[in-house]
């Protein structure tokens, strides 16, 4: 079926668009093996790409989807990494349940503590966020640094996420960072290869905290 | 080469990142058909997707680069569609000429407006850049309708921007709305197909800024 021709664009609305896209990915992808509730990640993942590889490519820790969901519904805040993935989070479906949309890495101690350690600001803004936010959604779409730091830390027992989307896209430790992120037994959503980026993090963060919404 | 075994991640900064990225970019791409200017576009949106078929899919108008140089370097502000664009958009090379970085789509205004004409808040936030905001250059990355109302008014001589940048993805409308932008024979860069998206407009807007920059 041909969607293109079925509508004038200027009379559609932004939930019809969304709406008619859904169902032409469907269709696109064909069969894969996420469950529904992963897939509704996956299918907005798509949605915000144009990249069907990229969404076959997403990978989910088993309880992934319901860690995410408890996380939105008792309140605990989504750390962003870069404030492109804080702008493009739904914020309401968040902050009804009492939780709130973070970015630590241009705040002024962050750079300060970076400087004087010589390090990224990705990594001091992922210590921060360990300290003030236990139990929190860490969404990190650029930085591979802020990603390895975080797994260092849930290592040696110094952060307690309560979900990590971990997708930073690029060509120097990216894919890496996901790597390592496949291996630990906590609650993650990632993907394989070098691609991601701040819509992967922003789309996967709304398709939850969605799922969060219609539970209630 | 593999860089990959040459760096210890968590030592090396985000400048060097870069520098690292672009030449593996360089190497992988291969022979192109662009220009060295067009290219540095080019080769910061394949790092910022890790995706050589969305940097392959790049056009330019032969003016465009020139023109996006020529509206930074004479203050002209750069609308984003979305406030995404606008985050990830740097600013101090913008600001260094006098130009800023706006976002119309969330002004209480555009919002009344869109909601009484029964119309999307995109294509209303176009219609206010186009009253305030002569030869800017405009960074579309997600509204399809926002880059068609602005094709219209160029049509109508209703906007005179500087530089289109419209690379809105999406399955509806995405696609023909770009379409459309490469009929026009005004400054543009555009992409071909649904691929596109916030971090490819910011990427083409940073690329430029930099260029507007080092001829300085």
């Amino acid at each position: 079926m041909d969607f293109r021709t079925e509508f004038k664009p200027l009379s559609v609305q932004p939930q019809e668009i969304e709406e008619i896209s859904f169902k032409m990915i469907t269709e696109e992808l064909g069969p894969h093996d996420y469950s529904d509730e992963q897939f509704k990640v996956v299918q907005r993942v798509i949605h915000a790409s144009a990249d069907f590889e990229l969404g076959r490519s997403l990978r989910f820790h088993p309880d992934a989807i319901q860690a995410g969901i408890q996380a939105i519904r008792s309140g605990r805040p989504v750390i962003a990494d870069v404030q492109m993935v804080q702008s493009g989070i739904s914020k309401p479906r968040i902050e009804k349940f009492g939780g709130d949309v973070r970015v630590y890495i241009s705040d002024p101690d962050v750079m300060q503590e970076a400087k004087r350690l010589n390090t990224t600001r990705a990594i001091i803004s992922i210590r921060k966020a360990a300290r003030e936010a236990d139990g929190a959604i860490y969404a990190i779409g650029n930085a591979p640094t802020a990603l390895l730091e975080l797994i260092r830390m849930v290592k040696d027992g110094e952060a307690r996420p309560g979900l990590i989307v971990g997708v930073p896209v690029g060509f120097v430790s990216a894919e890496e960072s996901k790597d390592e992120l496949l291996k630990l037994d906590i609650p993650f959503i990632t993907n394989i290869g070098r691609k991601g980026g701040s819509p992967v993090a922003v789309a996967t963060v709304n398709a939850i905290s969605l799922l969060a919404e219609q539970m209630g």
